[in-house]
């Protein structure tokens, strides 16, 4: 294959470039029996409540096989490895960690925001109650930290998950407090304090799974720090198009209903930057004449949010994060192919095409 | 000091060894710089939540100073670098984790059990609500882990932590989980079964919090194996000694009402053994002839629980689980000094006299 330019007659039968549906699939088969074994190792009323939360079984214990999540977590741990140059193999306990980092703080996460559903079943504090799903987070937190504690690079890959861990909580209290700011005046949230919160929340984790990824393959140093930061961008660009499908999205694609974040009054990007914008003044007033709107004042609050410009605000900010990861990852030496799947992922996360 | 055996003038000048509570005193002292900077190092409301679990402040942060708790997971991390020769001052990051660890278990423990106070003020997902409680117990945790991974020797020590952790968790789910098991039959609760739900749920992180101060030190092998163990069976007679207190304890000492355990209907030694002896089948008919019993049954029942022998058999095991755990710290050799200390603390600690 290295000398394909001077065989051009087998040129038509080279297999296209993986679609990010493909890689993701062969990382999450890669990682599954790991993980698989991972969960089944829990106390087991736990390893049950755990197997629910993935999808893999119903209350009480029956088989089932539920949409799980894209596994993107997991795909990024072991592209980090191939990316620099290990085996794929070597990011395995990373991925198995990072998708229970993420179960983990989706279990939590759904207590304190008291969302009743997840993936269209009911939430694991709803199905099982709250202090088991407390529990149940507990555990999956403890064994991410035990998995990548029992490998080789143990000191600084359990370090590289425990500043995302740190950072986790305190995007997530970023986050509640927002709730209780004021869309206007001083206390107001700024768009640059909501990306940091992004940064923290959904940003720290995916920079982990890469940076580990290539810890757990021996990288250190500058390498793994890029890895680190290009994730922590991805992050941001992709809460901020999972905010723009918030409000725009189509429910039959997104599961959610439409302008579901305007009715709950959340603090995202486009609505931030519409009431930091010259025309945001009648969007501040409608936002501020009443604690929940209405289904006529949550469609005319999407419309004087993409006219003050928030919408394109969005999209430019996300793009621009988008671009940093690419640009961080190009000012690195990184195995071609693992560099050409990641950037395959990393454009269609941004995309929200998987 | 080493020959005071020939200079008998000097031996009444001699300092008496020193009392449990001044070696946790001194422990506790020398652990707290530490403690503070970890949890002044967390997101600002997080870090006020963790000065309210900690009796540091109120609930909007003025400054306070209730009871901590005696410290004795932070002292026995402390003498087990101590008692393997090294210094102190080793074994305070893990004397922090393990303090950390302990604290983020009562937040959560508390929400999983219903329980409003702690130590007799409104436990914190009582005054700050459950999310919260939850989100800083998560806090507590990823902290704890993050202060042993920056240590030196952080491979083995992580890992003596999350092995804990897990064990902390199954021992909660056990716990849990007893509480909708009969009384008698063949569903019922074994005092054999209790004993490995106490020895995860309590003496995990007392063995943890030996081992790990002594890993801290550099040491391995055995000796780290030995003290882990032994500080897993002070747990069960801790436990056990809990129990006894929970039925026949001094409220005004115990801070805790009168047969409080009986009136919850908790599964503890002193009843389970009881019910598992000749005498047991009055204390069965009683305990399961209603869900809860008023105030004159569960005086009966404290006194057929006597009767039958779960008092005496319920010291008899935690006097056999501290001679277990006496006798393995006899079998390695420690620094003479450190040992008295830790064993002055293991005597006070299952007399439940500190």
């Amino acid at each position: 294959m290295t000398s394909t330019a001077l065989q051009p007659s087998t040129a038509s039968t080279l297999p296209a470039p993986p679609t990010a549906a493909r890689i993701l699939r062969r990382c999450r088969e890669l990682a599954a029996p790991a993980l698989a074994e991972a969960v089944d190792g829990l106390h087991p009323w736990v390893a049950e409540m755990a197997g629910y939360a993935l999808g893999r079984c119903e209350v009480g214990g029956a088989p089932a096989d539920h949409s799980q999540g894209k596994g993107v977590r997991q795909a990024l741990a072991v592209l980090g490895a191939e990316a620099v140059s290990g085996p794929a193999e070597a990011g395995v306990p990373g991925a198995v960690a990072v998708e229970l980092v993420h179960t983990f703080s989706l279990l939590h996460d759904d207590i304190m925001d008291g969302d009743a559903l997840r993936r269209g079943r009911p939430a694991l504090w709803k199905a099982y109650g709250t202090g088991p799903a407390v529990l149940a987070g507990d555990a999956l937190f403890a064994l991410a930290v035990e998995t990548v504690a029992l490998t080789p690079h143990a000191g600084p890959a359990v370090r590289q998950l425990t500043t995302a861990l740190g950072d986790l909580v305190r995007g997530q209290a970023d986050d509640l407090l927002f709730a209780d700011r004021p869309w206007t005046g001083p206390e107001a949230v700024g768009v640059g304090e909501y990306e940091t919160m992004a940064e923290r929340k959904t940003g720290a984790l995916l920079g982990c799974a890469l940076a580990i990824g290539a810890r757990l393959a021996g990288a250190s140093g500058g390498t793994v720090t890029v890895l680190d930061r290009a994730g922590r961008h991805l992050g941001v660009a992709f809460q901020i198009a999972d905010d723009v499908l918030g409000i725009w999205g189509d429910p039959s694609v997104t599961g959610k209903p439409v302008h579901g974040d305007l009715r709950q009054g959340k603090k995202t990007l486009p609505v931030l930057a519409a009431l930091g914008a010259p025309g945001g003044s009648e969007l501040a007033a409608l936002l501020g004449s009443s604690a929940s709107l209405d289904g006529e004042g949550v469609r005319r609050a999407a419309v004087l949010v993409e006219r003050a410009g928030g919408r394109t605000a969005a999209v430019r900010e996300a793009r621009r994060h988008l671009t940093a990861a690419d640009t961080l990852l190009a000012g690195v030496p990184l195995a071609p192919g693992p560099a050409a799947d990641l950037r395959t992922v990393l454009s269609a996360l941004a995309d929200r095409t998987i």
